[in-house]
């Protein structure tokens, strides 16, 4: 979505999303390698085989299967197909990408489920609130949606992050209702940087059945690996990739990006990178006058307001960032705070960063 | 699909198939060129308005809307979801990739349509088949599937070419029963280089509505265009694409390839040599004793049948093809024949085909 | 559902359901005449005509398109989907049947649209609630579902009725915003006749396009007429219906309960009945001590507390009705306040009511 | 479908449908009977657990479940969907009902799965296609859909039976590819009466896992039983009829049918009066000049061809069928021999056979 009271693409200060801003250049390097002579199509090349054994070496699951796809939409909306019948409710929060940010995919993908929308601060989902709604259906009979199954977003579209307490309080309510769970995990490296756990901790171990994780917002060209660590789901996965156009015949292009991300930890180490840029960025917003944090800065975004001039001046100067939510204006008056979502990635420096404060103080 | 009886992956002789082949140099140079700075996501960044642009005009349809995926299965499905509703039926050939080869990605996209299997030789629809079959459609009731859309694939899955004359045989069938047409233009490029043609003559010229603009097994990585003659369903396209999830966030580099595709014409000439490099092949072949060429060699593919015992030297030697239909068994009979399908692309040499015809000579 | 905490089935004193209940001797009779003989099947019979003539007349609507199914779930979601493309949402009452009632319905006929739940007092939509959700809505982009149709609930799923006053208001939203509006008159009999104004001024003349008019909450076997005021989605709904399993062969039966139903508004009286005594139920519970009534009683539902021991002695002595909401206990503390639906229809008499109120007196 | 060359509605002479025909005495009765007082809603009618008793008992089924909807697609399509996956495809007869005459409602209710379709004799599934089909689809892979169920019509569209051997035959192929056997039982009566064998062995004895044991075309005003001889089955029926819009409010009307109709094995009297009343069409028609019957008269259909003229006289006198196929026209040569079905049901007479035979005889 283009938004006329925005600059998306500067030279520098652009913070707009981790999706604007370049791939990673190992990973560049992996592609055009990966260019050589022939290679099995759809999914039979080498290389994957080499992805599949570093995530489940990775992520201390030997017995997990792995696919992988383009984009962030196909790999949560293929996983809730697997996990929830057309009859089933999808629990998530009010602010995830699957209810505000797909266009309805998980619906069509699952032929027609249910997202039950739950509220909490920070877009963690609230273990109350969740409580209530399972406990809500639970004398389920043949005229409502069945319980389907829970999704949750790690780090959360607010940039925050459920530590392993926090996911296990949600993962064991679901399990006292029978539903799988998923996680989002479109900023998943994020979360695991910023707690330093391991990534079964933070997965499986808590209680999670499938893993979108992504790597596009993280400095690859465009692709996620799917991580069941149920392995059942692999074949029903497989077909309904199929099904929806998502299985790449030139799928090495694919794998290379996955295999050079997973190795040497390339995708902590960016992930790693993005967050500490983002919190310095977030120390400096906090030490300027008139600003305030609004959410935790515990992954790669900050989330802070300021006076309306100071955001006419940042645009006017090239910074690139959207004010959020998307509805507030531009012009009006000079000193109302407005908010704004700021995103670092791999690529974002401290020096962009503090250009990017200068104009907050000088004005 | 991974059959026990072929080498898929040679270091050359390899026939397999053009998504096997790796992309072109001048495509590879145009992702890394891209990945440069920010670019807006989803589409709109700079470079696809110079895709759209060359579309129009190399298509001399200056209305048409243009939009990117990642698969050809993604780019039918869609466009056949715009065209056909769901209580209709899609006319196509038995042996079409929407038929055989998407696990039912036109029915899941269309929401449950239909299709309806039509035969021909040599992959091509017979008119009079499709007459037929329209014709006994036509008192439609509510009880039947309506009649929906008709998609034809040019050139067609055994390597034939509809000319222009062929193709207006049949959109002016579908015209006469207000169906529209889609045409599956995997090997579009290959159809138009092979009639030397213009793109506008082998489309809209002749009745078709949204074509699948192939590339990926042109020596892209992975990307066709829709071209969607008829600019009202592009809104729906779109929404469509999104739900599907295969809109791409950093979209740059689906539009870096499809730009460097149709600049001075890349597209016709990877065609053209691959096309070339057939027909040679085809030549070479119908020139060794025991020999068939099954169906006309116009595009980038020769089906052919020879003796068991040189499909087992060839193998041995390294060549690489599926044997086609994929039933036939590798061991047995070795002066029994056996048909195969060889793929050239836009890489494969001369030289390969003089190596793999000598395998044939010698045994 | 059947709930262990009640007695659905009285000898009498039953306010269970107005589905619960016996259907009008009028309609009976005319299912009986109408087993005379050969009819043409699937809606081509003779009555069907009458039907037709019949609503357009009472509705004053001339063009209008009518057609039967046997169940509210059915015309409700076969209605939606006429309006709502798969990518769209469906702006409804968090109370209302097609979202607590239909186990997904309207997503499954829709292709997959969501609904977004608004809320407002007695199960009336608040305008300002819609009006905030349409806004939020407005600057549409790809990555949202669109906005697609209103649906609302006439007369409530708490006995409420929108006045025509009340019913412009949300059209006139729903206008602004370019969205069709959809009625589930389940019971909208009973809201005509609680307001005494035509049927035109209470749906098309309103603004409405499409109406659910219920039939089998009211005296039917179990029919409902669709009512498309805009006669283009007519044939869509005939695919839509047969393609669902809804059209029926000896569609004569369905015909004759229609046909009978509005002859000499036998509707509106019925309707009228169940109204009249709903009324006098309130006023006779309002009457007693240690009671509240929950919600305007305008149709035919009562909805009350009173203390747990009254209704303790009320099911004792063989009244049925529901506790609502449904997670309440019969057992406990025998002064706390239980709230209950009690439902009237056309055969509930005053001496059912009054026995029922001798019981909460004499407590 | 009304179709211009015929009268569908005589006083007398109506072979056009069994749908067109008249419910069957016993069975209004026990409509008006269940029309007393309250009784639960949506299936837990104490009616609906007599039926269950009965079909359990007579098809010696015990752990059978049943449930009722009242149309044949609806039968049809739901046991479908739960028997075959999205990505499925469902092997049927190229002139079934599920593939010519419900609109799509089997690709709609499994989500998109396929229909293939055999061939055979008498609308009979040809064992040898069956094999082959099932063999070809053998290797599976990602790209095609899968095995998914098979559905076969017994008594089949063109009125001819599978005795237990001819279904076994295709059952056991079924078993061997490990999918399903569905029976569209819409004239299971009609069978059964003409083997006179047990219900158990025309069904789960010979491998079948789920019918549609239709009543609406034997007597019903509209009522089909769904058997689910493998349970597990059942609760996902449940759901997927709720959803479909397929559960009655006022179910007792369809339990009384169900329940009368099988009472003292009425379904098996009124299926044998229309057999036999068949036969003697079917005898009668081969003992008249210039006359062919075109299959087996084994159920309550003949399918038959005599001159067109007296096809025009039969007409003009009243009689009312179909041509069969529909394109025929009634105008023309008057010697060309025209094809048409005849229906009997359980009203028809030997007097109609008779004053029709004298038309056929007499012109």
């Amino acid at each position: 979505m283009i938004l006329k009271n925005m600059r998306l693409i500067g030279a520098d200060m652009n913070f707009a999303s981790d999706n604007a801003g370049p791939a990673a250049p190992e990973i560049m390097d992996a592609v055009v390698r990966a260019n050589h002579g022939y290679q099995s199509s759809y999914g039979a090349d080498g290389v994957m085989q080499s992805v599949r054994n570093r995530i489940r070496e990775r992520f201390e699951a030997p017995d997990a299967e792995i696919h992988l796809v383009a984009t962030g939409t196909a790999a949560n909306a293929l996983c809730l197909a697997c996990l929830c019948p057309p009859w089933g409710t999808v629990y998530c929060h009010r602010n995830s990408h699957v209810e505000e940010d797909e266009c309805g995919a998980p619906e069509f993908y699952t032929g027609g489920a249910k997202l039950t929308l739950l509220e909490g601060a920070h877009a963690r989902i609230d273990p109350a609130g969740l409580d209530a709604a399972l406990r809500d259906a639970a004398p389920v009979g043949v005229h409502n949606v069945q319980k389907g199954a829970l999704t949750l977003t790690n780090a959360t579209e607010n940039g925050a992050v459920y530590d392993t307490g926090q996911l296990r309080q949600l993962t064991e309510l679901a399990a006292a209702h029978e539903i799988p769970v998923h996680v989002d995990g479109a900023r998943f490296a994020n979360a695991v940087a910023y707690l330093g756990c391991s990534p079964a901790e933070l997965s499986w171990k808590a209680g999670v059945k499938a893993l979108s994780l992504g790597g596009t917002k993280n400095g690859l060209l465009g692709v996620e690996a799917v991580v069941l660590f149920d392995p059942r789901h692999s074949w029903e996965f497989e077909l309904r990739r199929k099904r929806g156009g998502h299985l790449f015949s030139k799928h090495r292009f694919l794998s290379a990006q996955m295999d050079a991300y997973l190795e040497g930890d390339l995708w902590l180490k960016l992930a790693g990178h993005a967050n500490a840029t983002a919190r310095y960025l977030g120390e400096q917003i906090s030490s300027c006058e008139n600003t305030a944090i609004l959410h935790p800065v515990e992954a790669n975004m900050v989330f802070a307001e300021w006076p309306r001039r100071l955001h006419q001046a940042a645009y006017e100067r090239g910074a690139g960032y959207y004010l959020w939510p998307h509805a507030q204006q531009l012009e009006g008056d000079p000193d109302k705070l407005l908010s704004a979502r700021l995103v670092c990635n791999w690529s974002t420096t401290e020096s962009e960063v503090d250009r990017f404060i200068e104009i907050l103080r000088r004005n």
